[in-house]
């Protein structure tokens, strides 16, 4: 499968660079019938927008979705979902001054030791512009899943440099502009963020996503496994450095009789595993983290080389994010909505004739 | 594609259970003329394999590689190399009490869930038995990549429990039935790992991997990234509940100017990303790591229930490692080893011919 | 892989209905480096269109073609080409009465039992309007491989009706709107097809494909052979019914002595095999041939039912080839470049270091 | 997905040569529950064997099946089912002459051509020893089909030189060497045939395959339709060059009313189509055919040249058939019924649903 595309069952296919005509997906694979309308991608292209507050890059991101095909009569007809976003406030003369040079930390060098050749506009291809087209093929795998299946796709903000959350309510997170759980943390989010804007600099940041109701038995073992797929998933978002499932790295001074989750009739009594077994679903919370490095586009001066190997010093002037990780939220949420919607289809290829074969447990064990 | 295959150009397809017949694996793609013969593969499978110290299962692996198909005269001709392990010390009674109930942290609940049907001999397909193909299948990579481009892959483990190395010497990693870089350290962990298995409890571990050599350009953009593959290989393995790329989790914390690796005419002066920017290699070490939960398997009892919803307690008799992290680093390596080689195929597909497209920058950036 | 997406390493995604408002498709896997403008497209497409003669449909397809993604400054950089074509003539009412009942010889019938939904404006998705992107997508994969290899791709029609040529000169093919290889027949072919546009009747036709310049060693063994990738990809081609390679049907009652081509050190002596041995190109030209069904809609009453059960009589009134093989002609050559191509990148994939390892045959056996 | 993989969802991946140590075959993808046991593989297998009649190659292969993996307790646990059966009548010896040789007709010069090297005893992978993994395969699947969707597949011999079946009877395919369905006309295929091999030539024949029961929906549009699989999957039958569905070639000097199927409310009034539209299952018969041509192995002497280049004349004396297509039925079988499983499971993944959307047409109609 190309590079461009992602997941088995529902395929997703995206093209476009920060600043060509535009970007666009082609989503494959959703079965009929699901009702979808162009207006119904706004909500969450808006929470990963640009511009929504001045903690994130002021480029004007309006993303105007327009179905191009797959859909008839408002719904859905089996047929690949082709959806398209011009690119309107592109700017690309803030990109001119640096097309012979290779940005720290940015994909540049790498890009043109690759192809010999690239698009140097804003990153082109390998800009988060592209994540706009995960977001809003999310909104139909979102959707489906909590249609067809009662299954919730939720994200926060998790850490922001030094800060974690001290409280937790998920009606704080979509009640600021950080997707953050602890609603009186806000004031101080916003000094810090101001202070770094001021200082030029950038910093890192952690995003928390989990499911809610995912059936036991989603999931495939060895290659296929769902927490495999979860970390290729997030691993993909740009600047993400790492990825944990449940206790992630601190299950390294665990024990196992810390570690293990117990089981009774009433269900499981704790979820260090995040809600995955041998790579398939317990019927638990799924339970995923990542976390994004520091944006590599500053505007303090950093060294490099340019094309011809000479030194120079590059600053990048374009609009960005002091902290790509406040945008990552919705993304981060649309890529495991992605995964589980492709291994759902999965499970009942294989297996949606089990109930031939062999009782299983009756109950769920959702602890 | 099947989720018991790994990789797009190098394919490797396993089988096989703990205490079936036989394990084995079919791997495609492998370029023709490479020199192979049977008996390679027992290095690394002797250090992978239980048994080899009291530190670890007391299962006994032969594990003697029967090649079936593929090589001729002693070089690999381009037709999948089929690789066989009979499986000889199977004591599969050891199993029978528990075919009818879940242990906890164990698979069996959601094999269960989704299949209706488990084979519960060692854990059956669930077993870490499946990753002795991985590093047989790692082998055969290893040797390609290091005879047509000069690169290595390595792992150590980087932290036992509580236990990290305090310091760091190639020379140790293979001295010791750790893979731990400080052999003063290697008592301290020997004595921690007596008294761990007296007392019927198991514990997490850390395994680092590295790979030098790897020439810039090397994996995809976007959804085919070489470390979204590396996270994806990585958290396959059995028991792994996290990955990281260069600093990984660190980087939250960190600022802009901080986690940036500048360039100079000389090369790069850090390496905090990892060797990796926007999903394709700079030509610096790759360096990647995971974390293993606490083996699941106790000897300590825990509550679970039994195939009819019933409470019971259930105790784990077969001979199992204290700490599965230990002998995680060779299937690292071969993982590792496995998404680059596949990788370097694909590179060669798409970039074959950029030599006659653009001048890249002299020289290697290899910090 | 996605059902509407098309080969492995040059991967063509499709999308779009035949009334919708675009259809288009991504093209990735594509070399960087390779010039390309978005008035190449123009001749191919042409070649495809309907409109151009009163043989063929009346439906206008004026087919300007956008490149959306991945061109840079002239150059494809390496990332995903998306082509987007508008629908500009759609007169969607002239379907509104066929919504409800089954076209005999349709994919109606076939989709609504799929899907359970279909869009029916001109057959939607099923419609030979998709054709129009494989033309553009082949387009590219016909440069990359004159360029790059010096391999051109080129068809005819073979037979129409009971008319097959008499003559053959590769001078007429372009010359008239049949692409019939005998400039004297073309008289008669008009005569013929005023006749049948006349009656409301439709029939069949043959088209026959050839590659020149392909090198031995393109093609992969087994199920990725180069002959089954040609008989799957002419027969994704609406109204396909069956797929020969070389001497094709005829085999069945020649003897061995007779179908196998003899080789000499001046090459092969004959060409029954269509220059595939093995499923692996032997440097001979490679000679496919496919053949199309008579167009299904006519308005010729037809008996049928409708969603409901009942029986209607059904007339297509629309606008509509009575022969579809006419335009067919550019759509084989796509695809056998498409094919080609993809070959191509796979063969260097595996075998791109083979001159390492041994001699081959000194000179090329092209016969 | 690697070239020695077969399918999407139900994945058979083969490996072995014809004179290594063992071929066999990776199965994954198959449902749980299914009951299975290794003498189910001997019937299909005797039916594709050698030596059961003069009329086939004299070599024997006895062909015992082992499961090695993905059966427990007699039943598909739903993780890959490996086969394997051990080489045992190899008679190396009988290809040593011409390794050096390209045998006219061959894969030898193909292979030589693109990997550098061939393993030349018995044809090595390019023999259709392979197929015997085939029809294992197939036994799995038809199984399947048969016992959770009452699908059956046949096929007959329908042309063996210049020989056509007189009558029609399904009792007598299987009564007779040849697959034949008109028992009157044995005698004179088995004098043909002795006279065939006397001569020292070889003949092409010709295969018809059907499946009946497939439910109307079961297929996929585009690239990925029902006709256009099973046309990768017979030409990828060693020695075809041809494949149709339904009317095939015929279809060329048709006329539109003369083919179109008409739909009555008790079913289809003709199945020209072959039991497919647009690519996707009519639930009528399923009819597919396949041409193979003669044996290349002859033991009349051929020119050819060898590895360096210089002529020489051939003659190949090892055991084979004198009409490869005698023992094709069976595979031809096995290949449709792999198709029409993964279509199957393909179907069950994206429209499992369809029910909640929209009634579909009462009644089946299957003509």
């Amino acid at each position: 499968m190309s590079a461009n595309s992602f997941g088995k069952l529902l395929t997703v296919t995206t093209f476009g660079e920060s600043h060509g005509p535009a970007i666009g997906c082609v989503v494959d694979g959703c079965p009929p019938g699901l009702a979808l309308a162009a207006d119904e991608f706004a909500h969450d292209l808006q929470r990963r927008a640009t511009g929504k507050s001045r903690h994130t890059s002021a480029r004007r991101e309006a993303d105007e979705v327009e179905i191009l095909s797959g859909v008839y009569e408002g719904r859905t007809t089996g047929t690949p979902i082709a959806l398209l976003i011009r690119n309107i406030d592109q700017r690309s003369k803030d990109y001119s001054a640096i097309a012979a040079q290779f940005r720290p930390g940015h994909a540049d060098y790498s890009y043109w030791q690759k192809y010999g050749i690239r698009d140097p506009r804003g990153g082109g291809r390998s800009s988060a512009r592209e994540t706009t087209m995960r977001v809003a093929a999310g909104v139909i795998a979102k959707k489906w899943l909590r249609e067809r299946h009662g299954v919730s796709v939720r994200g926060w903000l998790s850490q922001l440099g030094g800060i974690t959350p001290r409280g937790f309510d998920w009606s704080a997170v979509e009640a600021n502009p950080f997707f953050w759980p602890d609603a009186a943390q806000v004031p101080e989010l916003e000094a810090y963020m101001d202070a770094l804007r001021k200082s030029g600099d950038s910093v890192g940041a952690r995003v928390h996503v989990v499911a809610d109701g995912v059936p036991p038995g989603w999931g495939e073992p060895i290659y296929g496994k769902l927490d495999g797929e979860i970390a290729a998933a997030l691993m993909s978002i740009n600047a993400v450095k790492g990825v944990e499932i449940g206790d992630g790295f601190a299950s390294a001074a665990q024990k196992g009789t810390e570690h293990r989750d117990l089981i009774t009739p009433d269900g499981f009594q704790s979820n260090h595993a995040g809600g995955i077994l041998g790579g398939i679903a317990t019927g638990q919370q799924i339970v995923a983290s990542m976390v994004l490095k520091p944006t590599s586009s500053l505007r303090l001066p950093g060294a490099t080389v340019d094309v011809d190997g000479q030194p120079v010093d590059v600053i990048t002037t374009g609009r960005h994010d002091p902290c790509v990780g406040i945008r990552a939220t919705p993304i981060a949420e649309a890529m495991l909505a992605l995964v589980l919607m492709d291994q759902a289809l999965r499970h009942r290829a294989q297996c949606g004739d089990v109930g031939d074969v062999a009782p299983r447990v009756p109950g769920r064990l959702d602890g």
